[in-house]
C-alpha cells in the first residue's frame, strides 16, 4: 500500500514545564537576514546570473536589509566571484553586513575568507550538520565526532580572521538540521563552539537555528528555541537567530513563535523562495509586524517592483494569493465583503486607525489601488456593483437600485461565467436605466409654488409637436404624476426616487433615480440632467414609458390639462 | 508618508492563565470539510462552470471527504442550480454530508431548504458577522440586535429542517469575523444559538469559528479556540469546527493549533484555494498528518490528479514551492543534501520507518519519483551527480571519481547556468572517461597466479599489429603496471581503483574506475567491460595513454618483456 502512515513517526515534543512564548506579543521586529542570493539561489533550476545577483542585493539593500547572505563562495566559483565583485566594485553600503556560508572545513573557510578580503562588514557563517539521522546514516559518526567539526571550524573561523584585522568580522554557526538534534547536545554544540569564540570577550556571534526540515507544528519550534535561550551559555553576548523552512507550510509562523519565545534574528527571503517548499518569506513576516504597528525596518512599500524583481531571478512567478503580494488578495468577490469594505472605507477618515472589513491593511500601502479591491462576478452582490459604479463613474445607486440592478449583473456574470469590469457594468446600467427605448423626453418645465403646493407644467417628446403636461401636487413628482394619471388614464404610485448632486467630471450635475408602479407594473429609471429636478422627471417620464408605451400612444386628449390637487 | 506602521494597532491577545494546548500533540485527525465549491468558488475571477463544479465534487468525494461545501444556493442561481442537480441525479453517495451556506434571513434560509430537498444527509450552515467592525461600521447594530438576527436565524433554520423530515439535518452557525469578536460576546451568540437548536437533545450541531481574517500570530487562534471551548455550554454535545484564512500566511498553523486547543472538525480548500490570500490547506493539513503517522482519513496518493483538477476547476496554477504538491519541494540541488538523501536511502531498508535527510515524506506516496528529487545544476556536488549516473545508468563511482567528476559536471553547469540533465552528464563521464582519445586498447589476456604472485601477458592495440606486455606482480594491476613502466620507461603509482560488478540492463557486466600517476602527473579514467580484469586493466590502460600516447610512440622496444616482480 503506498499511502500508509503507519511509515512514520511523530516528533516527539519538548517535555517544558516552564513555558513563556505563548504570553509573549512581538513589539520590536527582529533582525533580519537576507539569504536570497544563498538559500534562495541554490534550489532554483536555474541558478541567478552575476546581472540577477547584482539586481536581488541591489533590492535588498533599498528595501533596508541589513544583513544580507550572499553565497556560498568556497564551494561555488560563481559565488566566489558575485563576493568579489561587490568588494572590489565597492557595492556594499557601510552598514550592510555581506555574509556567506561555509562548511566547517579547513581549506572551504580559507577560501571563504579569500572571497571576503577587502570586505567591511562581514559575517562568516558556519555549519555542520548535527542531526541524529544526520550522524548516524550520513557522517557515520558519534556525537563527539560532529561536535568536533563543529569545534574545528569555530578555531580555524577565528584563526583566518585575526589574518584580516581591517574587516569587522562577525561569526556565525549553524547546528544545520537543528530541528532533527536532541536539544542538550546541541546546546553542547553551541556552548563548544563559543568557548573558542568567546562571545563574551567582545566577539560578535550569531547562533542560527535552522528548522533545515520543518518536523513539527510551529510551538514546538518555539518550544526547541525557548529551552536553547534558556540553556546555552554567553546568552547575553550572542544572538539567537533562527532559520525556517516551509515544509509543513508553517515556515513563518514557525519564526513568529520562535521570535515570541526569544529570538533575536530571522533569517528569510523575498517571497519564501528557497530549498524544497521554500525559506520563512521576508515580505509575509515583515508586513505581519506593519499590521500590528510594529516598524518592520524594511520598507515594502514598493511591493510591484519587489515581485518583479523575484519574479526576474527567480523565474518563479508570484501566486496570486501569495500574502500581501498576490494579485488577488486585497480582493473581494463576495457581495457581503464588497458591501462591509464599501462602507468601512466611505466612513474611514484620513489619520484614522485602520479598521476595514476584509482588508487586514491599507492596499495603498503596498502601491495597490482601491480599484482592485471591489471585483464583480457572480458571486457578487449589491454592494460590490454600487461601489464599482460610485468609484469609477461617481453615480451612487439607492439601495432599492442597489438590489434591482445587482440581480442584472448577476445574471450577465452567470451567463457570461467570469468577472465583470466595470465599463461593462456602466452599460449595462446606462442601457437599462438611462436609455430607455421610447421614453418620453423631458424638453422643459415650469413650476409654480404658492400655499396650496406646487404647479407643474411641463413639455415632453420630440421634434415639432411636444406634449404638454399640467398638473398640481405636494411636490413636482407628484404634480406631473396627477398629470400623468389624468392624461393618460392610469393609475400611478411613486414607490421611491432619490436625486444626487454629482461630483466633479461627470456632464451632469445630477442623477435621478426612481421606481413607480402604473398599473400595477414596477418599473424603474434614472435619468441624468443638469439639475436634479430635471433628472427626476426625466426619471419619471422614463418609467412610465415602459408601461405605457410611446408618448402620443393611448393619451387620453392631447390637449388635456390635468389636475390632481389634493 | 504611505509606508507608515503606525496606522495600525496591535491585536489585542487573550489573557489566558490556564492555557493547555501547547502541551498536546495532535494523534487523530480532526472531521475536515471541504469548501472549495463555496469558499474557493466565490473568490475566482471566473467561478467554476457546472461541469468544473462537478469535477471538483467527484474528486473531493474520491480523496474521502465526508463533509462538502457545495454553495450558497441562495444567493446564487448557479449554486442552486448545482445543488439540486447532484440531488436529483444522485450524485451524492450516502455517507457524505453536502453543507450549503446562507446569510441568517428568512427569506434566503426558506430558498437554502427548497435548494437542498431530497438531500440525504445535509449541513445548513448560517452565520452573521459579529465582530466589533462589522457591527459598529457595517450594520450599525449593538451586540443586542446581532444577537437576534443570530438567534432568528436559528430559529428559521429549525423551524424549515421539520418541513422536511427525511433528510438528516445537521445545523452549523458560524459568528463570522469570529477573530474580530470579543470572546464573551461570541461565547453569548454560540450559547444564544444553541438554546433554540438544543445540541443536548439529539439535533447535531456545528459550531464554526471562522478567522475570517488572519489578525494575529497563530497561537493566539489556538487561545481563542481554548477560550470558547472551556466557556461555551453544550461543550460535549456540539462539534467546534474553525475555519481559517492565511491572510498572514499562517493558515495551516492556526488550523493545527486551534486543534490542539480542542477544535473537532476543520474547514479548508484543496491547495488553501479561497477568499484573498486564501482558506487553510487540506492538502498540507492533511499531509502534515501523515507526515507524523496520524491517519489523515483522506487519501492523497495522487497528487497529480488533485493538482490537476485543481488548476482546471480554478484556472489557478500550483506554486512550485508548494508544500507537498509543488513541482521543486521534493528536490535537492545543493550538493551536500543530495549526498545525505543517497545515503539515507541507500541505507533504508522495506519497511524502515523512515527517516531521511531533507525529505519529511516519503515523495512516492504521492506518486511522486526519486528521479525529481535529486537534479543538478552548478550547485550541486558529488553526491548528486554520482546519484544521478547510479539511477539512470547503473554507474556507481567511488568517491575520489566523484570528487573529480563532479567539478567537470559543475563547471558545464556555471558555463550554461541551468540544469544538467542526467543525460548530458551520462555524455560527460562517457566524453572524458570511457572514450578517451586514443586509449589502447585491451584485446587479451592471460593471468597466471602461483606463490609468487601473477604472471600477466596482456595484448593491446589496434589493428594487425598488437602490441604484447609482460609483467610480473602481486595482482593483475600491479603486474600489467609494471610492464607498462618497463616498456615505456615511465614511472607509474596506481592511486586508486575500484571495480563494480554492474547490475541487469547493461551491455557490460562490469565498470572499472583508476587513477594513477605517471612521471608524476595524475590521470584517471573509467572502463566498462565484460568481467572486472578487462576493465580495470582497459581503465589502465586509458589512464596511462594520456600520459604516454599512442600505443607505439616511446616504446622501449616493440617486444621487449618486462618483468617487475619484486
Amino acid at each position: 500500500m503506498a499511502f500508509d502512515h503507519r511509515k512514520y513517526v511523530a516528533f516527539t515534543p519538548v517535555a517544558k514545564t516552564d513555558r513563556r512564548w505563548p504570553d509573549k506579543v512581538i513589539t520590536t521586529a527582529p533582525r533580519f537576514c537576507a539569504v536570497d542570493l544563498r538559500d534562495g539561489n541554490q534550489a532554483l533550476v536555474k541558478p541567478m546570473s552575476v546581472a540577477q545577483k547584482q539586481r536581488m542585493f541591489e533590492l535588498l539593500v533599498k528595501l533596508g536589509f541589513k544583513e544580507i547572505e550572499i553565497g556560498f563562495p568556497a564551494a561555488s566559483q560563481p559565488d566566489f566571484d558575485f563576493c568579489r565583485k561587490l568588494i572590489e566594485e565597492d557595492r556594499i553600503p557601510d552598514d550592510v553586513h555581506i555574509q556567506v556560508l561555509t562548511q566547517a572545513r579547513p581549506e572551504l573557510i580559507e577560501r571563504t575568507y579569500e572571497a571576503l578580503k577587502g570586505a567591511r562588514k562581514a559575517i562568516v557563517h558556519v555549519y555542520n550538520s548535527t542531526s541524529t539521522v544526520q550522524r548516524e546514516q550520513v557522517f557515520g559518526m558519534d556525537r563527539d565526532g560532529i561536535r568536533d567539526i563543529a569545534v574545528n571550524g569555530a578555531r580555524i573561523v577565528k584563526a583566518n580572521a585575526e589574518k584580516y584585522p581591517d574587516t569587522e568580522w562577525t561569526f556565525q554557526y549553524s547546528p544545520e538540521s537543528f530541528t532533527g538534534t536532541e536539544l542538550d547536545y546541541a546546546a553542547e554544540v553551541i556552548d563548544a563552539v563559543n568557548d573558542v569564540w568567546r562571545p563574551d570577550q567582545g566577539q560578535p556571534v550569531v547562533i542560527n537555528l535552522p528548522a533545515t526540515v520543518e518536523m513539527a507544528t510551529p510551538n514546538v519550534f518555539a518550544d526547541q528555541i525557548e529551552w536553547i535561550c534558556d540553556h546555552v551559555r554567553y546568552r547575553e553576548h550572542i544572538s539567537i537567530s533562527v532559520h525556517t523552512h516551509n515544509d509543513r507550510g508553517c515556515g513563518v509562523a514557525a519564526a513568529e513563535l520562535a521570535v515570541m519565545a526569544g529570538a533575536d534574528r530571522v533569517e528569510g527571503t523575498l517571497m519564501g523562495n528557497g530549498e524544497r517548499t521554500g525559506n520563512m518569506d521576508l515580505v509575509t513576516m515583515a508586513m505581519n509586524l506593519y499590521s500590528q504597528g510594529v516598524d518592520p525596518t524594511v520598507d515594502l512599500s514598493g511591493m510591484a517592483e519587489i515581485t518583479d524583481v523575484v519574479e526576474a531571478c527567480t523565474e518563479i512567478s508570484t501566486h496570486p494569493r501569495h500574502p500581501y503580494a498576490g494579485e488577488l488578495v486585497f480582493t473581494a468577490f463576495s457581495g457581503s465583503h464588497q458591501d462591509a469594505i464599501r462602507k468601512c472605507l466611505a466612513k474611514r477618515k484620513d489619520g484614522d486607525t485602520w479598521h476595514v472589513a476584509y482588508l487586514p491593511i491599507d492596499p495603498r500601502d503596498l502601491g495597490r489601488r482601491y480599484e482592485e479591491v471591489v471585483r464583480i462576478n457572480s458571486q457578487s452582490g449589491k454592494g460590490g456593483v454600487a461601489y464599482v459604479l460610485e468609484r469609477d463613474y461617481n453615480i451612487s445607486l439607492p439601495r432599492w437600485l442597489q438590489i434591482e440592478f445587482s440581480k442584472l449583473v448577476q445574471r450577465e456574470a452567470e451567463t457570461n461565467g467570469g468577472e465583470i469590469d466595470s465599463l461593462t457594468i456602466h452599460r449595462l446600467f446606462e442601457d437599462r436605466y438611462l436609455k430607455v427605448p421610447g421614453a418620453w423626453e423631458l424638453r422643459s418645465y415650469d413650476l409654480h409654488r404658492d400655499d396650496e403646493g406646487v404647479a407643474a407644467t411641463v413639455s415632453i417628446g420630440a421634434g415639432d409637436e411636444p406634449v404638454i403636461l399640467k398638473g398640481h401636487g405636494l411636490g413636482a413628482v407628484e404634480a406631473v404624476s396627477a398629470a400623468l394619471e389624468a392624461e393618460y388614464g392610469v393609475s400611478l404610485a411613486v414607490e421611491a426616487y432619490d436625486e444626487f448632486a454629482l461630483g466633479e467630471g461627470t456632464n451632469a450635475n445630477a442623477l435621478a433615480c426612481i421606481r413607480v408602479t402604473v398599473n400595477g407594473q414596477h418599473c424603474s429609471a434614472a435619468a441624468l440632467a443638469e439639475d436634479t429636478t430635471s433628472a427626476t422627471l426625466q426619471a419619471l417620464f422614463s418609467a412610465v414609458s415602459q408601461v405605457v408605451g410611446e408618448v402620443h400612444q393611448h393619451r387620453v386628449s392631447s390637449t388635456a390639462t390635468a389636475d390632481a390637487s389634493a
